[in-house]
């Protein structure tokens, strides 16, 4: 099952989700689902508490094709707090003028970090709390958004924490980089000129990207567990954390 | 024409919006739109910077009926501001675990307000820097959420600072209450039992609202006009700021 799927493009893209299992199993993803495009620095957040299989939200994004560059989706299944809107990833905050997105499959046990900052959950999901806790943590570090590689830096040494409560795979943008950090199961593949348009899926989503008509054109795409077999999906190390940057990996 | 629509319901009640005239007129309001529906403390954002004539955005809230105790609706004419999604009303922020809409109308001329807390905006539009503004002095102002009656008096010194600048009708909600500030021109009414289905309408938008059927159930919409003639519409003086609970305001 897909949990998490993020993609980073160095260029706008068209990016259809389709939520093809949905329909025939009703029994099973009933906790929603929540996909955030960034256009530019604008973030446009599609959530529902309700299952894809019957959410008009999940009937609109599968018919409208939008153009981004950053995009964080996330399947929930309920672990922790109730199934309701505020409890729906990605989670979305202001810090140093630029919106962030975040989402996270895992459990953290017990995890109640100390939140005296300027961010607070509004839900009851150990995942809100451990992005107020990343915010926080991050607005104490830096002054103003820093470097992709500072930033990098400061959120390799941070995710540790969450991490020694539990599973902490994530994904993270603020529009310009995507961050991403397994604990368990993360996967990446960079598709490049020349590709035709092409359907990444396993039995619950499918993904239509445009086709890649510029040589310069690129995007990566990371996801929870790879969904085509034919290409070579590289697996992250647990505890590694990469950011994506003009759709490629970037160097630690 | 509707530039700012309130709703506030002493029970989530099915709204559905409809954008009527811009199927006629292809010229006008281009510039966007925006609804944000709380649902709980949770927030549903429909946001499109493309007019709503075209918008897929648009389409699906006419087709989606929403269950929302408090609804902030703004039609964009780009006065500052380029046209684009960060750009786009309503504003969503978080505090004290909280989430905030914001939405303006009107126009703040030489308005550079001193952003030195938590709050930044993303875009460059006159109307964001007035809510971060808003935001920050609220959070010095009050260690907490307060109760209304404290944040409606502190909200009233705070909107004479920026109304100093030009025009400043808003709608603020935190999904307990409904804030409406008004410079110019401000409306509201308050709908009751016994009410059937009933549209309200200008030549832009029409919203319908399901039926009032508990005697218990009551509505409060606020609007820069009016959009019904059968009904006493209570215009605010300006300067005026109403507090509306549980589908009626409160006294000051």
């Amino acid at each position: 099952m897909c949990e998490l799927l993020g993609m980073n493009a160095n260029t706008p893209t068209d990016v259809v989700f389709s939520f093809t299992g949905f329909s025939t199993r009703a029994d099973e993803h009933k906790d929603g689902f929540g996909i955030a495009f960034f256009e530019g620095c604008g973030v446009r957040l599609m959530v529902d508490a309700q299952s894809a299989r019957t959410s008009p939200v999940a009937e609109m994004v599968r018919r409208y094709p939008i153009k981004s560059d950053n995009i964080v989706a996330h399947i929930r299944k309920a672990t922790q707090g109730r199934v309701a809107l505020e409890n729906t990833h990605p989670f979305v905050r202001e810090l140093w003028g630029r919106y962030w997105v975040f989402a996270h499959n895992g459990d953290l046990k017990g995890y109640a970090p100390r939140l005296h900052g300027a961010f607070r959950p509004v839900g009851d999901t150990d995942s809100e709390r451990a992005f107020c806790w990343l915010m926080q943590e991050l607005a104490k570090a830096h002054a103003s958004v820093p470097s992709i590689p500072e930033l990098s830096a400061t959120l390799r040494e941070l995710a540790a924490v969450p991490a020694a409560h539990g599973t902490f795979n994530f994904m993270l943008s603020n529009g310009q980089a995507l961050w991403a950090h397994c604990s368990t199961h993360l996967h990446h593949v960079v598709r490049k000129h020349p590709f035709a348009r092409a359907s990444l899926h396993d039995e619950d989503v499918t993904v239509d990207f445009a086709d890649v008509t510029s040589p310069t054109d690129r995007v990566a795409v990371v996801v929870t567990q790879p969904l085509t077999r034919d290409e070579v999906w590289t697996p992250f190390a647990p505890g590694e954390l990469r950011a994506f940057v003009d759709g490629a990996p970037i160097a630690a």
